[in-house]
């Protein structure tokens, strides 16, 4: 039963925002009156909605109570004061993920207006290997993790992505030694990411980065990371919860 | 069956981010063998998450799907750039309402490090006729919630949260006729709240809104809103979703 209403809002996307009833039932595998039956129930209790046109959409009170209580949605209002400051000072991308079943899920992103090319949605996933918030999340992730995905294809996702197993290697104990992951190219040609990891009793919780066009250098970002990375650590430290 | 996963998942709140089954059993309502196979089945879905205390928390993948095919979220990704831009003009709090079940759920919330008194959290909620968002919501609602709304007791918020129905009659009328709502003390004695409409193909869909120490006069802030306003106005009729 939770399996199936899990395929049921599994179906919404961003590019998928609402869908007739029957639409839902093929892409979630169930039959038409079974779709029908678990929209209906879902709907009286708000975590779907219909519109006015009969199609139906995440409810409001889904996204309310999948926020009001997370973890996730806590960190994310610790980070972003210190995202804000980033982000007045570098002006480009500034972004917070989490190591979630094998990716890096993007829990905040600020952009600036003008700034250049990035991928990255809040939501949306990055390759671990790939993106550099990744690379600082699978250097500190359980080593079973770190070796299965070293044993499996590393997919070539941006003109330099690492897709070479020992170079990966390399680079996540480079990244352990200095506390923080540079990938240029690594998603796309003219980008280049740069990531801190966020500790919370000493283990690695989050990612914060930058994404900055090409020809920028990223020290000077670098630092202003490393120490947004403290102010959040701290904040995190004086929490009660 | 849904109505007890949604239970289960309402036990969790900004200020109870991690329980014990025990506990989410006892406050859901649900015999403790029911909560455990319950929990056990959400745990194995990633709706629910055990930490290493064996306590339990919202899962990340709940919030992922809550929010990655959410119209709330598309609305709040294509608000934030303008949200922004308020907050560096007014520098104090920037906030995004919609219209939930006869309250004003906050959608985003940006502070400044230094800003006034302000009650409002993101995924939380306000009363309709105490906020200046809530008022904004209110004033263009469907006419069958004004009058509910209006038929029953107004709870005293603030020092001048309108209470007496007619007074909040003709303050409704003002809000559609001047298109923003000025509410000074109706939350908080030291604040007053600005808020204006954001309309989608005609309709009201939400509310934005900035909250300024009571002694900064609102005309300022009010036309930092009404711009950025008309910004993300032309971004939604722009997109294609």
């Amino acid at each position: 039963m939770i399996t199936r209403i899990v395929r049921v809002i599994e179906t919404f996307s961003e590019d998928r925002t609402s869908q007739t009833v029957s639409d839902i039932g093929r892409r979630a595998g169930l039959p038409p009156s079974t779709a029908h039956r678990l929209v209906g129930e879902l709907v009286a209790n708000g975590m779907l909605e219909r519109d006015d046109e009969h199609r139906v959409r995440l409810g409001l009170r889904l996204w309310e109570l999948a926020l009001r209580g997370s973890t996730a949605h806590r960190l994310r209002e610790v980070a972003l004061p210190h995202m804000e400051r980033v982000q007045s000072a570098i002006r480009e991308h500034t972004q917070l993920a989490v190591l979630e079943r094998d990716e890096a899920l993007c829990l905040e992103k600020l952009s600036h207006p003008r700034a250049g090319a990035n991928i990255a949605r809040v939501a949306g996933r990055l390759p671990l290997h790939a993106s550099s918030s990744g690379l600082v999340l699978l250097a500190h992730a359980d080593p079973r993790l770190r070796e299965r995905l070293l044993a499996a294809p590393l997919r070539r996702v941006g003109p330099e992505t690492i897709t070479d197993p020992a170079h990966l290697r390399r680079t996540l104990i480079e990244i352990r030694r200095f506390g923080r992951a540079i990938a240029p190219g690594s998603i796309e040609e003219v980008s280049t990411g740069v990531a801190v990891p966020l500790r919370r009793a000493g283990a690695v919780v989050a990612a914060l980065s930058v994404v900055l066009p090409r020809e920028h250098p990223p020290e000077a970002a670098l630092e202003v990371l490393v120490r947004a990375a403290r102010g959040i650590e701290g904040d995190l430290r004086s929490e009660r919860r």
